[in-house]
């Protein structure tokens, strides 16, 4: 096996980047190729049936693209289309960003767990189920919390706008006594300081980015895959460019990243 | 010709609405097929490439459903693809959103317009254009607003959010001396009054529904294409379902509409 490889992830915009970001400084040896699908964010308001077809696409691109692992760093795609994506993508290994998460929140102490996401993360139940799979005991509340992936997109973070909404979403009366809030997309690491603002370290704030690295490392190692390449490549594929997306993209990777459009 | 065939109208999701209630008030005999691009929202964020193929998929599928005339009830569409669209439609007359507003401000006692849009239509430059070539000494600003769309999609309107998106975008330093700004986008009246407010009735607001059917009665009376139906049908096509699309559309045309999912 060709250990330096790139690792494939991908996602419907800029969220994804956030675990990027961290695969980069935790592997620094490792290539990526990230697959931003642009043209169709955001995924978090669309049917099962259109996350899927949109997600299959992608992985099998990503596999024809030599990636030994892929990490799938969208809560929605996951949420919504995980076995067909480990379907497609056949014998190369799949990292999730629920699983991890829900493995490292499900055996710690606390009885009630807030959960924010997309619309069609939450219509999934999918943390819920894993959650509860690990410790039926603890009590799982979820909340879909729409309007933020555009904000952050739109670059409204620490403004009024962002903090309005968060705090109108985070006054939801079920909240009220939870110990532990998992940040259920990619997107929310970039307002993770103002989520911790409103419960003012009163809740502790799980966001996945490093579970979910943690996790590929684990794998990465045990299957003997760990690159030792001191010139790592990162390659990004965009369906539709975006000004948002390749401003972040550059202040995460640097000017020179190689950046192509790729029509799904 | 059959006078009863119905009026097409587009948009990229519930923005069109606004434009279709308007047809229904002051057309009531005819029948409308509308297309939701729900699949592909926001348009707004999307490439001038990726829009055009999108606009002409639907004008395909309107012109074969035999409208008799096509309204483009989306700013973005019109501002991106209007060429595009007309060669698509063939022999049958399309109205677009942009011109007949145009048309309408020009010629206003008025030295300054402002004008708020999606970033596509901004990009565009299409309203600047057409008021400028029909009257050369206006000055028009252009501002892209790009979070009202998510506002208005997921249930802000009124709050504090809106309050302080809409006063943020707003307070555009160039904005400052403007007589009137006109609303480039079909979802923006729905958030007229809370625009106007901020004014505080300085401004004169220009909204589009009521201009843009005054131009297609106007062409379907030319055109001698004007309904006696004393039954007309309303059909909705989504290229994907959204419980917002559905809640508004049922809000303006009342619960029994015909309502099916097309995909692109």
């Amino acid at each position: 096996m060709n250990e330096n490889r790139p690792i494939g992830v991908f996602d419907s915009g800029v969220g994804g980047l956030t675990v990027a970001k961290e695969i980069k400084r935790l592997l620094p040896n490792e290539s990526i190729i990230y697959f931003g699908d642009t043209e169709h964010l955001p995924y978090g308001d669309k049917s099962k049936e259109t996350i899927t077809r949109y997600s299959v696409k992608i992985t099998k691109f990503l596999v024809k693209s030599k990636c030994k692992a892929i990490v799938v760093a969208c809560n929605t795609a996951t949420s919504n289309s995980i076995e067909e994506i480990r379907k497609a993508a056949g014998k190369v290994p799949v990292i999730d960003v629920i699983s991890p998460v829900a493995k490292k929140v499900a055996f710690e102490l606390h009885q009630k767990i807030g959960l924010i996401a997309t619309k069609a993360t939450v219509n999934s139940h999918a943390y819920k189920k894993s959650i509860k799979k690990l410790n039926k005991h603890l009590k799982v509340v979820e909340l879909a919390t729409p309007l933020l992936v555009p904000i952050i997109e739109e670059g409204f973070r620490n403004t009024a706008v962002s903090k309005n909404a968060i705090e109108t979403y985070l006054s939801y009366k079920k909240f009220e006594d939870i110990e532990t809030i998992i940040l259920g997309c990619t997107h929310y690491p970039l307002i993770e300081k103002e989520i911790d603002a409103v419960f003012k370290g009163r809740v502790k704030v799980v966001n996945s980015p490093l579970i979910v690295v943690n996790e590929l490392i684990h794998r990465l190692e045990k299957d003997n895959l760990l690159s030792k390449a001191e010139k790592p490549v990162y390659q990004f594929y965009l369906s539709d460019y975006t000004d948002n997306f390749i401003t972040l993209a550059k202040s995460f990777f640097g000017k020179s990243i190689q950046l192509e459009q790729k029509q799904l």
